[in-house]
């Protein structure tokens, strides 16, 4: 069923452009390139023009970001937006700087995303217009159960319908929606979260499977979504006693690189509601 | 006796703001998830204020820096001296440059550093004003032996004083010094020294242990200057043949991430002079 | 033959002043350690001449260049040219944006360049300054191979002799050529394309020892990208099933770390043309 869109990618091999922070740079290169997909990184507005018009997808990326990105970015969205090519943003720390929501508004103001993704507190800080004091990380409070998880759907559906965007939520269960049809997905292994950027890495492959040309967008991310918990386990079963979060990051990446179709069509755990 | 301050790292989960240079940020934030803390890099101007007020350290870092980020590292040092949030800083490169040095008087003329950290050329050059013919790395006849460590002891402990700062010296020895009592190191191993970083991570570490609001400010840092030092032990003893300096930066980490309260009392080496 | 020229880099622990990009930056300054050289980054106009008269080489990459980045690298080149300091440029990315391209007249225009290295497209873009649609990677019809190799030899040793340069070229077979003596380099394996900036670190070692002031420079360089391709041999032996990408840029790092001069003696493999 999601196989076949990894298999996409890797006859496709997309071109993604990466606007993404430079403490995750390197890893988003090269899961990119482990799943099949080539990365190009480029954040000068001279040049956004002709970097835009040979990509497949646009990952955009708030982490970092500072006033001169900005503009970049912007131009960069509209352009693959003309084109009709996918642009997914990462909604990294919106919860915790209101400069970095004011910019976010600013670029949905004019530009249209195909993917927004963050945690459940950054999703929320989209809906609600609120920073709430808060690191990077999802609150403790705002984590997404299955006991909570119907109180959450309904608003989540209808800002993906008013953008106009497919929503991916990631936590412990991950939340994947196009205002319609809505995925929950269990893939995954909480070691993740000890990671720097195993997020940013996510929003990297959601770009070169949705830059894949599928007929299914919404799909071609979920696929995304559950490759990369698929990924988290191997990486977990990978783990030694003297292996910490950075072997940890490296297992991830290299089972990426591994991963089959068959192993997604095997693995994947999710429900469709 | 310091097993317990990285017990209180990973109660207290601090989030550690990190104005860090491009080359090691991710290892930076790496390690302070391996340790129990939490990173967050930002840069911008404009989020400062946001992102200082729920900040448990701020981690000021010279490696790298540019006209533009000068005015952010001050005013988050400015607004972390004013709600009592701990700012370490490295002076990665002092030593030879002089830009370098001059923002590290104009930062210094108008905040106030609870830990300023660098390798002895570095220290040398903030205490003598003069910058020497050197790359970033300690100069061969400045390196602190057993032998010539009583003539650097008074001047170090006469900075420590005069800026209201531990002073930290990391080298095949580390000395750590409130100015009143000073903490001879001796963990680590000299394949540290081929890590691209690892001076910049211990600067995390120190941040991370400092912002867990512990009674004890210099023993705080005194602790995870031997945390670091015993990991860089249990990361040499996992290499083999093959290994170089890449594994050895991941071993560095994973170490991090698996070290106890209990390995630190047992293994720390350090005397008190 | 060659390894001695990893011997003379062992022995004067050249200092690299590194203008990379952030997404490979800390592979370069780890394999540069790797080799026996130090590197030191910096970016910062008002550093340009305290960085450069200490260094022993420089090496400036055009992958995600800004305009306030330009002045820098222009500055420390011709500072460099002014102390007889070799220089080394990587054209990443020339060949897709027409910003690099610009940017890497204007500089050529104002500066000499001890060595330039390209995949093939890129080299091509500087010949016939003409950008093609494409992502970072040679494109496929551009290939070199034993076939070809003749329609290309010509024009590459037109462009070293017009430039003064020595012009380095990957892929498959590398070629190195000083504008008379063209040498044919066989050693690598593809897995290399594989990491994310595996050309980024062949600048650098590139830099490291061309700027060990051996006798004789073509030499040198030809020894760093026979070492280079060694190295990514043995790292490919080390390769396990579950291993990937990830696992592989380290074992390279690793296998630079652990290379002997008789290493690279035993197991160069090229023909001079």
């Amino acid at each position: 069923m999601f196989g076949k869109y990894l298999e996409k990618v890797r006859t496709k091999n997309p071109l993604v452009h990466c606007m993404t922070n430079f403490v995750t740079a390197n890893d988003c290169a090269n899961i990119l390139i482990a799943t099949g997909a080539s990365p190009i990184m480029a954040n000068e507005y001279r040049e956004m023009y002709d970097i835009s018009k040979i990509s497949d997808g646009l990952n955009i990326n708030l982490g970092t970001i500072n006033k001169n990105i900005v503009p970049s970015m912007l131009l960069a969205a509209r352009i693959s937006n003309k084109l009709s090519v996918p642009v997914v943003i990462d909604l990294v720390g919106i919860s915790s700087s209101k400069y970095r929501l004011r910019v976010m508004k600013y670029l949905m103001k004019n530009a249209r995303f195909t993917v927004i993704k963050g945690n459940i507190s950054e999703i929320k800080t989209l809906i609600t217009n609120d920073n709430s004091k808060n690191g990077i990380d999802a609150r403790e409070k705002d984590k997404i159960t299955y006991k909570n998880l119907d109180k959450y759907i309904t608003p989540i559906k209808k800002l993906s319908k008013k953008l106009d965007s497919i929503i991916v939520i990631t936590g412990e269960i991950d939340i994947v929606t196009d205002g319609k049809t809505t995925y929950i997905i269990e893939n995954g292994n909480k070691m993740m979260a000890d990671v720097s950027g195993s997020g940013c890495m996510l929003s990297a492959l959601i770009t070169a499977f949705i830059g894949s040309k599928n007929i299914n967008p919404l799909e071609s991310v979920v696929a995304s979504v559950i490759m990369m918990g698929i990924a988290g386990e191997i990486a977990y079963n990978r783990m030694t006693d003297l292996d910490g979060n950075s072997s940890y990051r490296n297992y991830l990446i290299d089972a990426i690189y591994n991963i089959t179709p068959e192993n997604i069509d095997e693995n994947a755990k999710y429900e469709i509601i």
